[in-house]
């Protein structure tokens, strides 16, 4: 394996630019290939068999293109086609669902964990799983938030349609007096201001974009994958299936800065 | 051409069965052979070329399974794919686009027409265009309401989530002082009740689900097409490429009884 070749990072459109923000910020000296698949988006609604096929299409994509880990920046592809891209990949395989799962079970003191999500995360019951296998004593409730996805892409990320949406979705979450709220989607964290309002001091929001990247960086320190810093400045490049109208707007929400040129893939 | 071939209806998703369920009713004798691109909806947000690329493939398929006719059931895909799907036609092709624009035409006394729509379609300004060839007085405005397609898709027909989003949507349509509104998604007529109580009762909301079934009605009469009454009942078939959550309960909403099986198509 090369240190030189990038980090492939992938998502089912422009939500998983809030991972590489985290990554370009832990791992400033390394290359990113970006996919999203914008033309096929949102994932979050459809069948874990749907799914699964478009996450080996962009898995065998990115391999194609010299990567030396994937990183999985879609919780719905994290939780219903994780086995089918580390069954297709060489290298090493980071996803957000298992980091994010990681965070809340990390958070000492915690016992009752609410996971907000898509349809198809919550259906598959990945998150439960994760997080209970390290932590069997946590008490782990899934609320799926469908709306939130398009509220952010709509960009209402503070409006009261949303907030009056948050409420209705948060409600069984508060009434079952959760310490933590893991953002199983990566769009909700541009909620986070919004969502820190309703549930108040007390409830803990868990983002797990940080920690998907502190783990990508300590599992290519463990492989010796580490790109050594200060050579030449690292070349990103970003695949989209689709340029839609709004699109330079969310991405530069989500990425923290303009999105440069993007490469159009005619799925 | 055989007047015992089907009607090839397609949509993004299933909002189209809408216009199936106008056909049944007014083409009780005729065979739909039904296609809903459920994996890649919605096309709402997407770019006009990822729209036209998606049609075409759906105008292939339908043609090679004996259709006498198309039904382009999606505002999107007649805003944006039309001449793309009329090229590839040798049958006749009827849109709800144009049918929901003629119908607001026809409103004696009508002056100002509000349409609403996906963003895609907005800015395609096809409605305009559709509704200013027939009547160059009318003045047109449109909005888009990206959220309203998700909002049914959650089953929120009329909730108060729907309401606010609604409210919003509808501020600078009712300022204009419209006489009509063109429910210009295969979804919205699913809003009527409610947007027909925060409109009032002095604005008509125009949906083009029967209009268009009366025009393909009369297009097959004028091509001498209309499948005999008294043969055998007609036998329908629904083609997807997604069987998402929640897709039997929408189908059921959109159809006005359950829906039959499918057939998968893995797109």
């Amino acid at each position: 394996m090369n240190r030189e070749h990038a980090i492939g990072v992938f998502d089912s459109g422009i939500g998983g630019l809030t991972v590489v923000r985290a990554l370009h910020e832990a791992l400033p000296d390394e290359r990113i290939v970006y996919f999203g698949d914008t033309a096929r988006l949102p994932y979050g609604t459809k069948s874990a068999t749907t799914v699964a096929g478009y996450a080996a299409q962009i898995t065998e994509f990115l391999l194609a293109r010299d990567v030396k880990m994937l990183v999985v920046a879609c919780n719905t592809m994290a939780a219903v086609a994780l086995p089918v891209v580390t069954r297709l990949a060489s290298v090493p395989v980071i996803d957000v669902l298992e980091a994010g799962a990681r965070a809340a079970a990390d958070r000492a003191g915690a016992r009752r964990v609410a996971v907000l999500a898509t349809h198809t995360t919550v259906s598959s019951g990945a998150y439960e799983r994760a997080i209970r296998a390290q932590r069997a004593d946590l008490t782990v409730i899934s609320q799926a938030c469908p709306l939130f996805a398009p509220l952010v892409e709509e960009g209402w990320v503070d409006h009261p349609v949303t907030e009056l949406a948050a409420r209705e979705y948060l409600r069984p979450v508060l009434a079952a007096d959760v310490d933590a709220i893991v953002l199983g989607c990566t769009h909700y964290p541009l909620l986070s201001p919004l969502l820190a309002r309703l549930v108040g001091p007390g409830v803990v929001l868990v983002d797990s974009a940080r920690t998907t990247a502190a783990r990508a960086r300590a599992a290519l320190a463990a492989c010796d994958l580490l790109r050594a810093p200060g050579g030449a400045a690292p070349v990103h490049r970003y695949y989209v299936t689709d340029v839609p109208p709004r699109f330079r707007e969310v991405a530069a929400l989500c990425l923290g800065h303009p999105l440069p040129d993007v490469q159009l893939v005619p799925w």
